[in-house]
């Protein structure tokens, strides 16, 4: 796919993780407006959004990686499907053309691992200049039941399935933090140098925290594809990562 | 598949289609419960419902058949996923485990017939004791834009790539009717003979009324799967077919 950028904004950019089911609504004004301003730049544009506190609690509550509760993955999947919802409200009302993609809907994972994910569809926005918005989700295994998926899984997923140019995860911190200090640029030898430095970034997370998203991008790395870790919840963040400027860690192979 | 039986419930079952947006709760419970007691015998279930007053009224104010409004395709999916939430949580109240599908996400249209649905999911699903439940949605086409799917489209789509056993229509008259008496069996033949007595079967219908659904269900016949129109309005209907007695009409060969 021509010039495809793949932005992914945080579950803890956009929710208060310690607030079940808390959406930040001025968070996802002006992410949109960043996005509305920049896009003309950018013709292939697929968005993927974090679950944060819609679907985590219920997640940990019915131990959703570990047991399967049909009532629990039901829940799980409403909870973040109405995020899903109320982000594509405010993408519409900066009049970008969004169409919502549920990935239990068109997903499947092995191990927790996804296999495969269904693209035709995907593919045919695009054409309509439309942005699909994907979400992190509970989704059916190979293995039995279901397992969460996050959403950085589906970045490097479709990242790699679809060659994208340029891809982007905005978090809640300023990239990778070491003492203090943002690492402007990643490579498998840094990683392994720091990676003792690198926890959790969340309170409440499911999906793998820092090191998983490093570890994803990392593997992203390996097939030629760059990627930066920025901080979304900085004002210009965003739209600077669409405009193609340097923002926070450069996660390259080398 | 095996034993898989596919059931569609029509929109104006469970919807009002005089009335926007207004889902019939009353048939919505019934028919759960006669589903969860017929359940133990049919091991593989996939339901589909149609979308009735939730969609049909906005896809004919955008003409989304005809022009693409990427609003009025989020707004249309929108409601049609809304009336989905609906319909899931009164099976799940019959502790039915119920996993939604939603077309936008996994299916592909070609001049408005499906070129492809993603089914890995569902069968993982059924392989968990999960009804995955599908309905008529918006879905992009790769002539451009969306089309209008129909419930029926995907209940002959997916009988014949998933091998269905038994299908049913529920719908809210008691099978195709000539003067008023219930034609046992259609065959294409029979077919030629009556199809000038069959109209639209609702109010506002988008998807092509009862033609539409006798022409699909005999593409399927001609792949040897026979399938029955019956009313799912009435009481014990859907119980009936489920339970494997012959219902309103039977669609078949020959």
């Amino acid at each position: 796919m021509d010039n495809l950028t793949i932005l992914k904004i945080g579950g803890s950019v956009i929710t208060d993780k310690n607030k079940e089911e808390t959406a930040r609504h001025s968070q996802m004004q002006r992410i949109s407006k960043e996005i509305a301003k920049a896009k003309s730049q950018k013709n292939n544009l697929i968005l993927i959004h974090g679950a944060g506190s819609f679907g985590h609690i219920q997640a940990k509550k019915f131990d959703l990686n570990n047991s399967f509760d049909p009532k629990g993955v039901l829940l799980t999947h409403n909870a973040v499907k109405d995020l899903n919802g109320i982000f594509l409200n405010f993408l519409s009302k900066e009049d970008l053309s969004v169409a919502p993609i549920h990935p239990m809907s068109c997903t499947v994972l092995k191990g927790g691992r996804i296999t495969s994910i269904f693209t035709e569809q995907i593919k045919l926005m695009l054409k309509s200049d439309i942005i699909p918005v994907l979400h992190g989700d509970v989704v059916f295994d190979l293995d039995g039941g279901v397992r969460i998926l996050s959403g950085d899984q589906i970045v490097t997923y479709l990242a790699e399935e679809m060659k994208a140019k340029s891809v982007g995860l905005g978090s809640n911190v300023d990239g990778i933090m070491v003492e203090d200090k943002v690492v402007e640029k990643i490579t498998p030898q840094v990683f392994e140098d720091i990676k003792h430095h690198l926890g959790g970034s969340e309170n409440i997370d499911v999906t793998g925290g820092m090191s998983g998203k490093v570890n994803e991008l990392l593997k992203l790395a390996k097939s030629g594809i760059s990627s930066c870790i920025f901080n979304a919840s900085v004002k210009n963040e965003v739209g600077g990562f669409l405009s193609g400027m340097q923002v926070g860690t450069l996660v390259c192979g080398r």
